[in-house]
């Protein structure tokens, strides 16, 4: 491994400077992807990347992949990279931070002169978060065929803007077919966004997989009827149901040692003074192993077929099914050497959140690394990660990257 | 008591007549509060009245008062009557059936040339559903001076247009300073809006009084935070405690031989993917007797206190009180006595809705009149009551006005 080290107060500088890109006065960023600050940001990296002597390509769906020459030609990249679109209220750093961390790697090698056996590649996938087109990580996804490219470009925004229709508007629809752009395996730096690694203290998270995640749709129905003139006990309230599956949903996550959410729950013809007839709501659940999603998922289907809610009959549709995702042992171990060769803290974790490296892992072997962000907050303008675990992140990034792309045949 | 009968076939057919101004396709009506439809019905009430000889007079509100003539001139009139504005969704009985009825007693009377001592009146009070402009009842309650007709003038719709605009547009407001137009005593039949007349089999309810009813808004502070990364036992989940509450008032409910309704719910900033950081929702109790629902109430604040909700405060704010009505005994006696002379099964109960009696009896002695409505159906299309039973309430409500329009000094 190399002794090169990357250069903390440039890579903050980099963060602090793309943040005006669709910088809120409350400190965070509003940058929703394929619009005019996202154009700003994707003109300012392929600036940069440009300067670094890279060769950018744009694929169909607008991910962009700058590529830095390796010594053996025919061998495929070490790709790093995430994405650069943020939530409507986002922060700093998801996302930003790896393709950031990214640069800064092609920067200190440029600035030492060091080329490396494998090429490397720096990817930025559009559209991460979904917000303004559903779902998220589409174009990772697409990259790795689980969506088509037509179906991507089909999908509209809450105006009823198509995603094509956005991304020739901001001058990214690229010509390189989608999944045209191979690389050999993918390292992706990003910010926990959950509680752990500060609430221990630990500086790096060798991310060894995703959790598995299922999201389903659920209608109540009960029968509207007068607040002030139906005895209770006459009464089929779906909200009334609807929250006792709340609950029965929280015990169900508890006993199975995973996490179960309702984020959004609504009354259809809602008034003050009317028992609701019908309750529609969400429920995101996840765990590590897919045997105990299956669980989580079992018990809650029992859970509806409860007598006591044969008045109020629930119907369950799950709308996204995500297995969970193990990341590859090689490139698993080229982060934990990477932290312990700089000195850093670090411990195993699984992701909670879903990454554009969940579609990566699907087609190469791939990892992630984490790094502490302030009380686990993220999606919120409040996001906030140290200049010192920022760095800390990119120089594992670094020494895992150089390491992989350095090493011996056969790959 | 006079042997009168009102002309069943006549009510019925003014009952379907009228349900073509705003008449849905599902059989309902769509009749707001101050639009065209409302026009066109309150056109139709007027030149019927006028045929009968009567003076109508409509104050600064659009409540519209329709007078016959008694032989006593300086007795005040008994009134009759109800409302002619539905739900968005309403059906042809709700407020309608207590207007037409009164058009049926008069009619009937003039049929006969009777004239009784004390002058008879038709009300027709503007806005009651409360569905255009909050809150319901708000103009027999400017009647009553609950409100003031500035108040209710500037109160807006949903699209921000004022009533006193709305007023102005259909052509009804009308001279007369609010409250100027007095009646003696107050008469009105209507749909019970629940189930225990037809459940009971029971044709004519003697309404004793209107249960007490307090609203109240809820505000859950929890904390948001991602689905995917944060354990359920580091959570502060704002809809899992509202979940809680829910039920938690049921039980309240219960306890006491009251209703307790939550009508509306909603996540604040909703994502499924995001554990709920703010939920608002609104509940609505009621009870016969003041002193339950100041126990229900009690209740409630000490549900909020539980030292468990601590993570997730709830603030509430009671936003409405109508205390328990007790209607004048005078009244009811001839409510009974009407049913009774025709013969009618009839047993006394309490309105569990509100109704624009609650505030007439604030000014004067009151009492209604109830039928029973198809599975206790209201605020619905599908609301409906036979003709049977629709003559049976005007029939009682012409016993009972008759009684109370000749019977002997003192008033």
């Amino acid at each position: 491994m190399s002794n090169l080290t990357i250069d903390a107060d440039r890579l903050w500088s980099s963060l602090m400077e793309t943040a005006r890109f669709g910088g809120t006065p409350d400190g965070g960023i509003r940058r929703l992807t394929l619009t005019e600050e996202d154009r700003q940001v994707r003109d300012w990296l392929r600036a940069q990347c440009e300067a670094l002597g890279c060769t950018l390509t744009v694929d169909a769906l607008g991910n962009m992949f700058a590529t830095r020459p390796g010594t053996d030609p025919d061998a495929l990249p070490i790709a790093m990279g995430s994405h650069l679109d943020t939530q409507p209220t986002g922060g700093k750093f998801d996302g930003v931070l790896g393709v950031l961390a990214g640069l800064e790697v092609l920067r200190t090698l440029d600035a030492a002169g060091y080329v490396t056996r494998r090429p490397l590649m720096l990817v930025n996938w559009t559209n991460e978060e979904g917000s303004r087109f559903s779902p998220a990580m589409i174009c990772s996804g697409a990259y790795a065929g689980a969506f088509t490219v037509e179906d991507v470009l089909a999908r509209p925004d809450a105006q009823g803007v198509r995603f094509g229709a956005a991304l020739e508007g901001i001058g990214y629809a690229g010509a390189a077919p989608v999944g045209s752009v191979k690389f050999g395996e993918m390292f992706e730096l990003h910010i926990e966004q959950g509680p752990v690694l500060e609430h221990e203290e630990t500086t790096i998270g060798i991310v060894t997989g995703v959790q598995g995640m299922r999201w389903y749709d659920l209608v109540v129905e009960g029968v509207a009827a007068h607040a002030g003139t139906t005895p209770m006990k006459l009464r089929r309230d779906a909200l009334a149901t609807a929250a006792e599956l709340i609950l029965a949903f929280r015990r169900i996550a508890l006993a199975h040692d995973g996490v179960a959410t309702v984020g959004e729950i609504g009354v259809v013809h809602a008034s003050r003074n009317v028992v609701p007839g019908e309750v529609r709501l969400t429920l995101d659940l996840r765990h590590p192993e897919t045997a105990a999603l299956e669980a989580m998922e079992r018990a809650v289907e029992a859970e509806l077929a409860r007598p006591e809610l044969a008045g109020t009959p629930v119907r369950l549709t799950r709308t996204w099914d995500s297995p969970p995702v193990v990341f590859d042992a090689g490139c698993v171990a080229a982060v934990a050497a990477g932290a312990a060769a700089a000195g850093y803290s670090a411990r195993e974790i699984v992701s909670g959140a879903g990454h554009d490296s969940v579609y990566a892992a699907r087609v190469v072997p791939t990892s992630m690394i984490f790094v502490p962000c302030k009380d686990g907050l993220s999606h919120n303008p409040a996001e906030s990660a140290t200049p010192a675990d920022c760095a800390a992140g990119a120089q594992t990034l670094l020494n895992a990257v150089l390491a992989r792309a350095d090493r011996a045949e056969p790959e």
